[in-house]
């Protein structure tokens, strides 16, 4: 944990006290001691540290000086839904690279049964997407959403479910070079297709919408893979 | 396997013979049949073509084309070695995002106990790498060597070990950002920290030989995911 998150419930008066894992990481990996100061940050909310007041066995507690809440990462995300296994790696590493959005997606080439994973219900989801920022250092926590119809979703919801300015689609082997595009400080909206890519009709969708396509270069990568390298130049910009 | 590979000893008179799981392959998962020609690849060696001669369910015999041996990637990586779970998973990631030369080298942060691990012994190792080419579609092994003693590498081998003429080293939240970078045509040596990231008296060697600091920005990345994303920002040159 690079930056331990609370909850805007827990503090009491400017004091936070913790019981639970994060009290025991406080002592044993940040081998830290009363007086001194840690980063923390409220979910959804401000940067802060923290000033260890106490620390015993059972608790640790810690005075907040709050700051300011990061901003948004400037990436959304319509990645087509991995399987579970896949998924439950991946979301920590979504959340560290950082997007604003992510559209869990159905497509052409994803399995039906992938919707039924527990990994997808509001507890595992949280964990793992905090598990992420807690790595990065950052409080906010991507909005997720499942979208069970793309068809729909494109046609009917895009233009107000995402305020993204600029549609990227990636495919293996089709359009500009990802990292050769000119750097922009729009908000981009990424989609990424499933294990064996969109199907033609599906690109085609995209295209109807603006998206336009963009790829990693002849290599072709693993859904997870890719992922994470498209994420990392899309949101280097 | 979006490219099958074979060894340079398998073909007899231009034919390939599969009896192992590249046999099972074709038929379940590519679907293909007898007169269909399939993508494959002599491992380190031309990219080929083959057409399905006989199907039966003990083997597949294909008749080869082989066309040119794909240039090496542009990029060697010297990694700090991760703990032998994220190494077995990450070798296929990275073969697939392609490397030429792959250090795997202790650093104060790494454990020893790491260097223990079978996913090291030729084998294992072998098969990680294969499974990446065949995702990817190339055929050129990374040349894999473990550096036990990261300081006596440095100061003695690294000239011989490496063409490189860029050196980066990446590092969280000092230098310059990997995707700023001036788009080169050189070969580069990207050398990427254990989980905790280099020691300052490793920074300082790096310095010494020229090596140039990058980060991927503030957020701090499990070592893995920067693996990734930093290996796909500096082969996307």
């Amino acid at each position: 944990m690079n930056r331990i998150l609370y909850r805007n419930s827990e503090p009491v008066e400017g004091l936070l006290t913790l019981r639970d894992a994060r009290a025991d990481h406080i002592p044993t990996v940040l081998r830290a001691h009363p007086g001194d100061t840690l980063k923390l940050g409220q979910l959804n909310g401000p940067l802060a540290v923290g000033r260890i007041e106490t620390l015993d066995p059972q608790s640790v507690t810690l005075r907040l000086t709050e700051g300011q809440t990061p901003s948004r990462p400037d990436v959304d995300l319509l990645l087509a839904l991995p399987r579970p296994k896949v998924l439950r790696r991946l979301l920590p590493q979504i959340a560290a690279l950082g997007v604003h959005r992510l559209f869990l997606t159905n497509a052409a080439r994803v399995e039906r049964p992938y919707f039924d994973t527990h990994v997808l219900d509001p507890e595992p989801l949280e964990i793992a997407l905090i598990e992420g920022l807690t790595q990065a250092g950052d409080t906010l926590l991507p909005e997720v959403r499942v979208i069970r119809q793309l068809k729909i979703f494109l046609e009917d919801e895009l233009d107000t479910a995402t305020d993204a300015v600029r549609r990227l689609v990636l495919h293996p082997g089709c359009g500009t070079p990802l990292h050769r595009l000119p750097s922009t400080s729009c908000r981009t909206l990424l989609a990424i297709g499933p294990e064996g890519g969109w199907i033609p009709h599906e690109l085609d969708r995209f295209a109807a919408l603006d998206f336009h396509p963009v790829t990693l270069g002849s290599r072709i990568l693993r859904s997870d893979t890719a992922t994470l390298a498209a994420l990392a130049i899309a949101s280097a910009d």
